[in-house]
């Protein structure tokens, strides 16, 4: 900790924002760089920490700095607090350094007590601005300070305001307001047993003392957690001398941003009042008035705020947020900080100002963030729509698959398909999906369901195919019977218009307006940058010509991970799915092993032709079995059903339709599973099905050969999941390459492909040496690898334990979004070390839904990885985070909070 | 790869069974102490090796290095091989480094043809025998060599007896027997097209590469496979000149071991037959004569053996296995190799041969198995009476909990408790058990179920009581309505006496005859001994005091895991916890632990007693809490019955139980989950019902303070389970001291207590250094940590792909019986080091069931840890196999497989 406590404003600068919070760093840089900013000084967050490392209470020798530092203003204003002549009013204010808004306390015009008053009423010649300045300190101290509630002090003034007969409060005179300030010295009186404190430096340090609190009340601790701030860094507290916008017409206050923060472009952007104080402006009093007519109203003004917003931007070189203050005719700024934008804005601004000369390319990409091209990337609801209409949300589920979608609500895929084709836009609700509803979800808008994670079978299909989804809303009742869904007491019934926002969870009951995506010129510019200085290769995860093609618009350069099962699912196929796994007949087997071959490999086809010689990572078949046949559920209900029939009614058809039933739910039972995650499935199903694999491979090579032949290019790679020993991968292996070498005997061309493994099992990830000997690459699916690693199922996580996990901070953040450096990361290390010592050659990647995480594309970066992949829409954030990864320690940049 | 292929038994030594195989190596080391050994040599295994690098050619040369070494045979013995005058016959054995007995072939009498059965007439004066000799020879060679099926001769000899009207081989005169010979020539010409080879040594020839071609027949395949016998180590071959125990009554053959094999008992133990070749003895045409006897009826040759048995057995410093034969009044020594032995005998010979100066302390130690311990501590199944009647098998499932059981089958808990009480013993029948049948099973004698794995509800309860069980039988058809099950055609009633083999999984529809377990003096001693040498601590895996207290008696040092959920599920508190689980209120809640609390303390009080100071590990609660509540399946039958049943029958009473047993439905299957096993369990619930710990930590250290304060020691170690990150561990400790904070003031005593943690989850062992930092102690849990290390359910692997991997050598061994020492071994040993260099004083042992295991327990000790803790049963196997880490690499032991 450094000894000093309290910097001037003359003495700080912008980079001192762990010490003086953002306010006061910016504060300190306009003073220096010559701005008009009304003097002051910061106390450090140090002394926060201080004030509760001693068990909350003022650092002793404090209020002495706090004296010699306020002595410099009161020198340079030749104006004194508490000076009856010539009285300084200040604020107090807090400021962290990340920005808190509204979540803090601040207390303006301090320093008025009876002399003052007076004082200040001959120096202003203005009586009713000093005890309407005086009205409004009382209560913002009472209620900060004193703790009495700000409520009975709006009771009290709005009493008088109806007495009189007014409508604004404009209309209260001096004598009206001096009235007031009286009632509510004994409404303080009466509430807390003691006068108002009239010292001005008495009540200078219960200011201090009461922001310092504020860092710990419920609405700041909240709002940390949710946007992950350390509770330890303390806030700042500005004392700064006031200026009043509200002193008559040649006064007023605004707020603007140097560029248009919603568009990105190029002109000021903001609101003012004349005659007013900052806290009029937001609390919507009065109507603000564009930016804009301040040129027309005050030409000089206008021009002055110009030029200092210009030189802003270049000092800071980035588009700002200010605020300002003009009194009597003087400009003063009391603000500036970088200011947040919408992702259109964030791109624009960032290309915009690489254009202008004022950043590089490399800063340009740093500016961007993931959820600013992820807005970018799906049609998103309008806010001011929503915020002009004060609509608010119904429901609220998981954030399953990224955009908005409107439509009206149907129940189930066949209405779905039906009005879809129609040209009526709809949202599929359902309790959950199952891979009959993949028909009704394409003809969708979007997706809603009461139940189930973002690894439920609707986000994973939604995602795949790009379509929003809000997944497991559970404060959904689906009523199929009445075809309606409830929330508490709204009934919203089929053919409603629903509104959902797959990026946020939102669920409303009415249409809303969307904006549509906009993938512009200035979006391929900052792509075309991020692609000059990333080194990490990015593929996408695509099963279907669709998605690869829909990738290969955003820039991928290969597939990652195509799933071969998802093929299996699709209306023509599962039946024979169902067959191949039922049979007990080898024949029958090979046979519906036959008829999958022939889809498969026209499947596949279709996929090399998009990828068009780029490489496809095809991996073989992964889920458990009984994922293909009924649910073992519903067979027991019919079961129990039909033998309650059978004994009652009797009937030959009923008992034959029982025997069927009964057969197959006793497969269904022994193919159960106590923990499928960790179950037959994957490379365990290659070697106890061997015949899958030899189907799978051949599917591939074939339609590779076909396309050969065609004069095309291929490069397909085999992966086997979810290896544990070296042994099983060699396994596979064994028998893949004896169907390689028949069908280039048969097919008589060579065919190019790789042979490698997925790394999702901790014990593959250990014993990575002896793996990588049989691979050609290794590809990491940190979904299971997380699972495995913590010993967390997702399914059952996610709604039941750790969300609260990450809420009591047990855990930093969810690992499922963002790779856990310390375990997965650590095992991916290895992997990586031993794999590559033990085969210089091999290429790594990841597969798992991290690929689209920024920060797990850091760390991939980091790690050495080649190439990341990801679902088509999160390429292009895939892109970005690859440059910004391989930019990070090269360029120093200072992002906002 | 040595040059020399061929060994005389002068030239080799017991030292060399790599080389010249057991059998090969001994017959040198027998030469060249002096005994009479009938002189011959070896070729070694590496030639077999070659023959098959050669795609299964006889290697160039090797016949000339056969006759080179014959030579010296032949001039040692004055005969010669093919002489007409002075034939020498030989047999031809295989022989491997293991003794796989009966798996490969033999040839006898080789050398026999029209010339030399006259020479062999000429000079032994005995037609018969020298037929005899040949109709034996003829048959085996042509049966080996060339592929005629042996019962076709069988069939040739029995039908010429029966026409002679003959019962016994040795009616058969020597005309018999010659035109028995000419009609196996006969048939060898018919069945192969061609002669029998009458050149000895193209007989040698083909008789030796039969040998070779033998190491790969199936039979041997299996068997290695079985015994876990590398494929490569190929077979030697000994070529030794024959002997004959049947030239007349001063001639016999005999095996014996030097001492009692089932018991132990130190006197030469076998049997022999005059006037008989050696596989008379074996093939139980004449009854066999024991070896006593021959001290009566030859005390020379008696003397002369018995002496050499001693000499053997201070030789070898073993009990060994010998094979003998008396030709003319003089005895020949044919084979020895160390004997196999029942637990009771390896434990008695080790330590009286201690006692006799002939091993050391240390050497007896590794002479004992665990599998010897295993037979001596359970009451296991009389071999002698199922060998003479022949009793087999009825079917086979897993051998799930130690020891032999007999009793009347009976197919629900109450019948067996019934029964059990009345002194009837039963063996309780189910398709699985579940916790209501606890009670049930602590009646019987042992434990069949058609289904489940060796963690299965029924083994796990089984182990931890001691009880024999044989585990998913999955040939059992359990049919409760007609009260019986099925395999295949067999029935078995209510009732029927049925016998359970729990360490072979093999189940009998017979009431067989057992043999006590025998735990007396030797065995103490050889436990004393064990003490004496290990490092390792052994605890115990006890959630009660009984099985507390068998384990004391089995010289446990404390307790390393006790399960406080196995109380949960006892008949009185399963309803309380079921209440603590489903109340909304949390009053009730508050209630219902508190009736918990009561019962739990007396559950520590009793156990701490017992343990009288000892170290208690207690784990606070782990499994999920839906296996406390009744089956989804169960109520979804239910409630579709019911909902039927009103539909068609109404009535109130009906809709009241539908309303019940539907809201129980919702509840549990609100509680339901994907993987339960990776879902809300383990420290888990201890953060999302912090009651429950607060509780279970009330229970531990009030009991340990009552009985502080009636004088007693006690010392608690309070265990975290499943714990991934510190930040869990860390949220649970300041929990738990609070509770022991305000403990310790209410009770007025100091409780000393350790706090600490399982290593069960890869992250866990990944992050053993920060962990640390908050234990005090880890117990590596490895049923878990194999299950995540691997990503294996060990309920669904074990029955659908396990033994597939095992069979197929994919896995070397079950990962759940011996610890992976490349994956989860490595994590072990990751945790131990960071874990350790964090925290100096970290205790580290392991609780899982790998504590058991010999060779786990040997990795336990190379790996530093602490202590191991095992079932009751397992201790004395825990303390022998840590006394034989301690030992390993300190003595040189040679052990016969």
């Amino acid at each position: 900790m450094s000894n000093k406590r309290v910097y001037l404003f003359a003495e700080g600068n912008a980079s001192m924002k762990d010490l003086l919070g953002g306010k006061g760093a910016n504060l300190a840089e306009m003073s220096n760089i010559g701005l008009p900013v009304p003097p002051g000084f910061t106390i450090t967050t140090e002394v926060c920490n201080e004030y509760y490392a001693d068990g909350a209470t003022m650092p002793p020798g404090l209020m002495d700095e706090v004296r010699a530092a306020l002595a410099t203003v009161e020198k340079d204003l030749r104006k004194g607090l508490g000076d009856p002549k010539n009285p300084l009013l200040v604020s107090v204010r807090s400021g962290a350094k990340f920005s808190m808004p509204g979540m803090m306390d601040t207390i303006l015009n301090l320093g008025l007590n009876p002399q003052t008053i007076e004082g200040l009423i001959a120096q202003s010649g203005n009586e009713r601005f000093v005890y309407d300045a005086n009205r409004r300190f009382i209560m913002m101290f009472s209620d900060v300070v004193l703790g009495v509630d700000k409520h009975k002090f709006e009771v009290i003034f709005d009493n008088h305001k109806k007495q009189k007969g007014y409508k604004q409060d404009g209309d209260l005179t001096a004598e009206d307001l001096k009235r007031i300030c009286a009632e509510f010295l004994a409404l303080v009186q009466v509430e807390t047993g003691q006068g108002f404190p009239a010292d001005p430096w008495r009540q200078l340090e219960l200011a201090i003392e009461a922001v310092f609190r504020s860092w710990h009340n419920d609405r700041a601790i909240v709002y940390r957690r949710q946007e992950r701030i350390a509770d330890d860094i303390g806030t700042a507290v500005n004392v700064q001398a006031m200026v009043f916008g509200n002193l008559g017409d040649d006064c007023g206050t605004g707020v603007a941003f140097t560029r248009d923060p919603s568009t990105g472009e190029d002109e000021l952007y903001g609101e003012f009042l004349m005659n007013a104080q900052g806290e009029d402006v937001v609390a919507g009093v009065r109507t603000p008035i564009a930016i804009s007519e301040l040129k027309e109203q005050n030409p000089g003004i206008y021009d002055e705020f110009h030029a200092i917003g210009r030189r802003l931007e270049e000092h800071y070189k980035d588009m700002m947020d200010l605020e300002f203050t003009i009194e009597r005719n003087r400009l003063f700024m009391l603000q500036c900080r970088v200011g947040k934008r919408t992702g259109p804005a964030a791109v624009r601004i960032a290309v915009e100002m690489v254009e202008q000369g004022l950043i590089t390319k490399e800063e340009a990409i740093q500016r961007v963030t993931a959820s600013h091209l992820d807005q970018l990337l799906h049609p998103r609801i309008d806010e001011t729509y929503v915020a002009d209409r004060q609509i608010s949300a119904l429901a609220k589920g998981l954030a399953a698959s990224p955009g908005a979608a409107v439509g009206k609500a149907v129940f189930d895929s066949e209405t779905a398909e039906k009005l879809g084709e129609s040209g009526e836009k709809v949202v599929l609700v359902r309790d959950e999906t199952n891979p009959d509803d993949v028909g009704g979800m394409l003809a969708s808008q979007g997706i809603l369901t009461a139940r189930g994670g973002k690894t439920s079978h609707a986000a994973v299909v939604a995602r795949g195919f790009g379509i929003p989804c809000v997944a497991g809303c559970e404060a959904l009742e689906v009523d199929l019977h009445e075809r309606c869904f409830r929330v508490g007491p709204v009934t919203v019934r089929e053919g409603d218009w629903i509104s959902i926002d797959g990026s946020t969870g939102e669920v409303y009951n009415v249409q809303l307006a969307l904006i549509a995506p906009d993938i512009g010129g200035q979006f391929g510019t900052l792509m075309s940058w991020c692609d000059e200085y990333r080194r990490l290769r990015v593929r996408t995860n695509a099963d279907n010509p669709r998605d690869a093609q829909q990738a290969i618009d955003f820039g991928c350069e290969g597939i990652g991970l195509c799933r071969t099962e998802h093929m299996f699912f699709e209306d023509d196929r599962l039946p024979i799915v169902q067959e191949m796994i039922l049979t007990k007949s080898e024949a029958m087997r090979e046979a519906a092993l036959k008829k999958l071959l022939a889809v498969q490999q026209s499947d596949f086809e279709a996929i090399f032709e998009v990828m068009d010689g780029r490489p496809v990572t095809v991996r073989l078949i992964d889920p458990p079995l009984h994922e293909f046949l009924p649910s073992y559920d519903e067979l027991l209900r019919e079961v129990t059903e039909l033998r309650m029939a059978v004994a009652t009614l009797g009937g030959e058809a009923l008992k034959h339709l029982l025997d069927e039933k009964e057969r197959m739910m006793k497969t269904v039972e022994s193919m159960r599973e106590a923990n499928p995650m960790l179950g037959l499935r994957g490379v365990r199903l290659s070697i106890v099905f061997p015949g899958i694999v030899v189907m799978q491979t051949r599917a591939i090579l074939q339609a590779a050969a076909t396309l050969i032949k065609h004069g095309k290019r291929v490069l397909p790679e085999i992966m086997i999941p979810l290896v544990a020993h070296v042994n099983e991968l060699r396994t596979v292996q064994g028998q893949l390459e004896e169907v390689a070498r028949q069908i280039v005997a048969e097919q008589g061309v060579d065919i190019p492909y790789l042979f490698g493994t997925m790394i999702e099992i901790p014990r593959a990830a250990l014993t990575a040496e002896q793996i990588a000997e049989s691979a050609q690459f290794f590809s990491f699916g940190t979904n299971d690898l997380t699972q495995t690693t913590f010993g967390f199922s997702r399914d059952d996580a996610e709604g039941k334990f750790l969300h609260r996990y990450v809420e009591q901070k047990i855990l930093p953040v969810n690992p499922f979004e963002t790779i856990d450096i310390d375990g997965v990361g650590q095992l991916m290390r290895i992997a990586v070390e031993e794999g590559k010592s033990a085969n210089p050659t091999l290429k790594c990647g990841i597969c798992g839904e991290h690929g689209g995480d920024p920060e797990s594309i850091y760390f991939c970066h980091d790690l050495g990885l080649d190439y990341v992949s990801c679902s088509p829409f999160r390429v292009p954030i895939a892109r970005l985070a690859s440059a910004q990864a391989a930019l990070r320690g090269k360029v120093a940049v200072s992002v906002d909070k």
